[in-house]
């Protein structure tokens, strides 16, 4: 009964506007960085050229938390399985009272010894994006059924090692707001750190049993940008305060835009390598557009367009997996309850999930319309053109960086992340080699002095989503500072 | 309890010698262009050159053949499943009666109106590997369960369209042999091609219904040499003789061995930019080795070792699949009997059946022990280094040429099929396209002047193996000479 519910929202879906170039995550960027407005945004020097800024602290607003991480705590989620052994906590973390600015998060404690492990933070990208997605789609523990009203327990959750926190950033993503709602169209990658930061600041003031926390930040897709400007942040107000406000580690980046030179020039070389656009289109391409300042011209417009019907209905963000198909179109059944089937379809599992007003309630959500990118933020007015002056200053500041990326995604491919990588110059400690999992071999990686480049095998754009066992064991192996084995 | 028999059995494989870079079909090139024997090998100009031959027709060896077919009839195959609705015959035809050289079929009707549906011949490579991996393991009637004892049928069987010859070439391969051992020492491209059509010359007086019937050849691997040398011998025989004495009218080839620079070129570009090897790795092959000639050096040697070391143990004939690790080791169980669940032990399988004594007098085979490549053939005498020449023959003859590829394998990869066609310099009339199979993309295509690229999605080297339903749809399309659908 349920699941007929659940298949007719998704004729619906599928009849009503339903593309599977779906506006999510790193195709919102591309979507923007296309848009007009886009060819004017000015990009804030803060990002590209880092200098120790000399400016005396001035402190960010912190609001008492008292009583507030209890009134977090959800009972049950909605079509939770039995036997669930942790603590969950939801709720908003006021970041700018006058405005009336807050952010949504996500909290699961370890099941084990939560008291000893790291604290994690996870940020989808977007632009705008939500990081929920990471939560109930990814790698939190648990995933949505695909009747969109049952969930069912992921044993690769990377809250079996860490707590994890899943933060919606800026206002105006999924569940987080603003009342000021001109905060909407402010919305760049300054003040998503910003915002970030004060949020940070001000939930250890709410769980202050992770104030001294080993912290690390981690995030895939756009969040290459959020997750080093968010950690640079930090070690800036550390050094600042002249204390360790946020005790940060490093940070993980998974199929992450770092850099939009050599982002672009991946992408393409990765279509063609990959077999899904011709010779023609990539020469084209790569002799029309200017990928420097992509600062486009109609002629690469109209190229790039050729090259997106070229690819076909496929879903570029694992390109070999199935589309979303309705039921009846569908070929196989996806097996429900099953981690090793990742549903097609999960956009709007996770949409119908989540706009179940009891699921908002349990979420202590004020009730919305859910999206997994925002509607409301619609401009997009600062943004680094490339991070690795800011990764630089996190090598500086030893802090741990894992690239890791999965090799079937064709919109942060992985040729994207190994260009950008090597415009670091940075020297090899380790050649590449395979890493295994299971006597199979669940990727590969190239250690830099540094910096770990590391590939996970048949993984798409959303890593854990494809690969949730060798997605975890690299976090595992991320949180120990150790290299996955090699044999 | 037979599932115990064949677990044993692999269990003892793995310990004794197994490895993952199988010694099968493309792999055999692999190892004899870099053997020290190979790098004095002859390339027969015949190949390279093509020449309208003057000489006047020499008459082949013909047979009587009566009564033959009859007892080649396969009244069942030990565990095969009820209701098998088709003809199936297999034995042996004499090629040269003063040597005792005899070549082995597997003959499989079609179920439905086999008068009316064309004879198409399989091939697979090597060279000396057995086309009863093509008929068994790939698009025949039947695969073997994972018990290596019973069989189950394939809804996507190549027959259900054709009738299919399978041919076990030349001589000293699976259960075609010859009474004088040291024909197994001649072979080469020339007198595989030459045997091979005596064989069809022989097995259609066998089978007189299909002397005039439509003729395709097909096949995969190094059968990129055998399928279009053996297209031209009909071709240039059909000539001579002044009659179609076989009414051939094209060919399919599949990750194909065409042409060796550009095969080498594009098997290492197809492994950097599908992350399996380093930078430096594809950086030195490129500078050290001189893929014009292969005349392969030490210092190319061992910087290609180094790149199959990068590597790991991964099945190199498709990247993303499993390997073949012991029940123990293996994380999931594959599901007997499913026709999308491809065993990775499928070799060890296709050897445990074959060498069933009953198997083998089920098919009229000489009692021996089958090889999935021969052992008896060590060098190979003869090859071209490009097929080419042959092929614009082909073209020029109105052949229906279809080059198919898997775009997931890693030894014949898709990029070197297409650099092998750039080569030709064949004007485009059909711009690239995915082509469309239940709604979701099966790959792409590109029109050729006289010759089509298509390439089948997530699958491997053998491209029925791991996609039996895309690679029937497209076998269907060549048939039919028709584009598979656009949307």
């Amino acid at each position: 009964m349920i699941k007929h519910i659940v298949i007719a929202a998704l004729c619906l879906l599928v009849l009503f506007g339903y593309s599977n170039a779906a506006d999510f995550q790193a195709n919102r960027l591309f979507k923007l960085l296309r848009s007009k407005n886009s060819r004017n945004w000015s990009v804030d020097k803060k990002w590209t050229v880092i200098e120790e800024d000399t400016d005396e602290y001035s402190p960010v607003y912190i609001a008492p938390q008292d009583g507030l991480a209890e009134h977090d705590k959800i009972s049950a989620l909605p079509g939770q399985p039995e036997g669930v052994g942790f603590n969950q906590y939801s709720g908003y973390v006021t970041v700018d009272p006058n405005a009336g600015r807050a952010l949504f998060y996500y909290f699961v404690e370890s099941p084990v010894d939560s008291d000893t492990k790291p604290l994690v933070l996870w940020l989808n990208g977007g632009p705008g994006c939500s990081s929920m997605i990471g939560a109930m789609s990814e790698l939190g523990p648990f995933r949505i059924n695909s009747d969109g009203k049952t969930l069912f327990m992921n044993d690769y959750a990377w809250s079996n090692v860490a707590n994890m926190l899943f933060l919606e950033s800026p206002a105006g993503v999924g569940f987080s707001y603003s009342n000021t709602t001109s905060d909407y169209d402010k919305s760049g990658d300054k003040n998503t750190a910003d915002d970030s930061y004060i949020f940070l600041v001000n939930w250890l003031e709410r769980f202050p049993q992770y104030k001294t926390r080993e912290f690390y930040i981690t995030g895939e897709s756009y969040a290459g940008h959020y997750v080093p400007q968010l950690a640079y942040t930090v070690l800036l107000n550390n050094k600042k305060t002249n204390q360790t406000v946020i005790n940060i580690k490093g940070i993980a980046i998974g199929n992450a835009v770092i850099d939009e030179e050599t982002h672009m020039k991946g992408k393409f070389d990765h279509w063609w390598s990959h077999a899904i656009i011709s010779d023609a289109t990539r020469d084209a391409i790569f002799k029309q557009c200017d990928f420097t300042s992509y600062n486009t011209s109609t002629t690469c417009d109209d190229i790039v367009d050729k090259a997106w019907n070229e690819i076909g209905d496929i879903d570029v963000y694992n390109i070999y997996a199935p589309i979303c198909l309705t039921p009846r179109e569908r070929n196989t059944s996806a097996i429900p309850g099953s981690i090793d089937a990742f549903d097609p379809c999960w956009q709007y599992i996770l949409e119908f999930y989540l706009n179940d007003t009891t699921v908002q309630k349990a979420l202590h959500a004020k009730p919305t319309s859910w999206d997994l990118c925002s509607d409301v933020i619609t401009n997009w007015n600062d943004r680094a053109v490339t991070i690795l002056p800011i990764i630089k200053y996190l090598i500086a500041n030893k802090q741990r960086i894992w690239v890791f990326s999965g090799d079937v995604d064709g919109q942060v491919p992985t040729t994207s992340s190994r260009y950008s990588i090597n415009a670091l110059n940075l020297p090899i400690e380790t050649g590449w080699r395979p890493w295994y999992l299971n006597k199979e071999v669940g990727g590969y990686l190239e250690g830099y002095k540094g910096l770990l480049l590391i590939t996970v095998r048949g993984a798409g754009h959303t890593v854990p989503s494809y690969q949730p066992q060798r997605a975890f064991a690299l976090f595992a192996s991320f949180l120990e500072g150790k290299l996955p084995p090699s044999s």
